[in-house]
């Protein structure tokens, strides 16, 4: 039973951002990558859609860049035989606060030959805005 | 081959918001599902993590009465024998407004004899801030 290409990704992903070792992940992406980070992007110009290998490892460096992975914790996983979805609870610090920051995210990926085609990532983003300003956001009370 | 229990569940669901009709859903929750949608529990109360079917049926209550589901789109999705995740991209209508409101969210389900134990759900929240006030929140640029 081979390894799910989820693993090798995931491993290759951290390294690039932590230790600024790219070259694992770039070999994973497919050449058409479909890609797409939902959030704000003018606060973050990383966020947005991507396609293409070489956009897609201009992000990672920019999110290498501004962010350190401390940890991550899946906490719901779906995986099928070229796809897998988790939830995972990820610590960060941003490197020119040295702020932490904690964060939920949701991803959906796909894999052909073992290499990603297509990541579509749901963040939290209320939470990262507010962490990311350092002080919460007034919100008035909508719902009756 | 049955049915996946997530497609009647989400009838069930959508029933319960846009007709006011929950006794569909309520058969289809576990007397202790374990249910949290992540996000600013300030602006919307019926957000957050809640045990036991009286207190889901309370939250699709509050939601009843806020919103009104006009279409929804599965852009992702995996299925498990009891279990399942999509991406969704919903159209909604503010009812005390009347303003529409787009949101994607990611949710994991978790099905036991056709109900629902467990369902985590990821909002892209600060998007939903925004068209719930009304007005872009100023943010600064971050990321370097």
């Amino acid at each position: 039973m081979t390894e799910h290409s989820l693993w090798r990704f995931s491993r290759a992903l951290h390294r690039a951002i932590n230790e600024r070792q790219p070259a694992d992940l770039e070999a994973l992406l497919d050449e058409e990558v479909d890609w797409a980070i939902y959030g704000p992007i003018d606060m973050y110009p990383f966020f947005g859609s991507r396609r293409g290998k070489a956009a897609v490892m201009e992000v990672i460096r920019q999110i290498a860049d501004n962010f350190r992975v401390h940890r991550f914790d899946r906490e719901s996983i779906m995986l099928g035989v070229d796809s897998a979805a988790s939830m995972m609870r990820y610590s960060l610090t941003a490197l020119d606060s040295n702020k932490p920051i904690s964060l939920r995210i949701a991803h959906f990926a796909q894999f052909k030959a073992g290499r990603l085609t297509n990541l579509r990532v749901l963040v939290d983003t209320f939470d990262l805005v507010e962490q990311t300003v350092g002080y919460p956001i007034h919100l008035p009370r909508m719902a009756v």
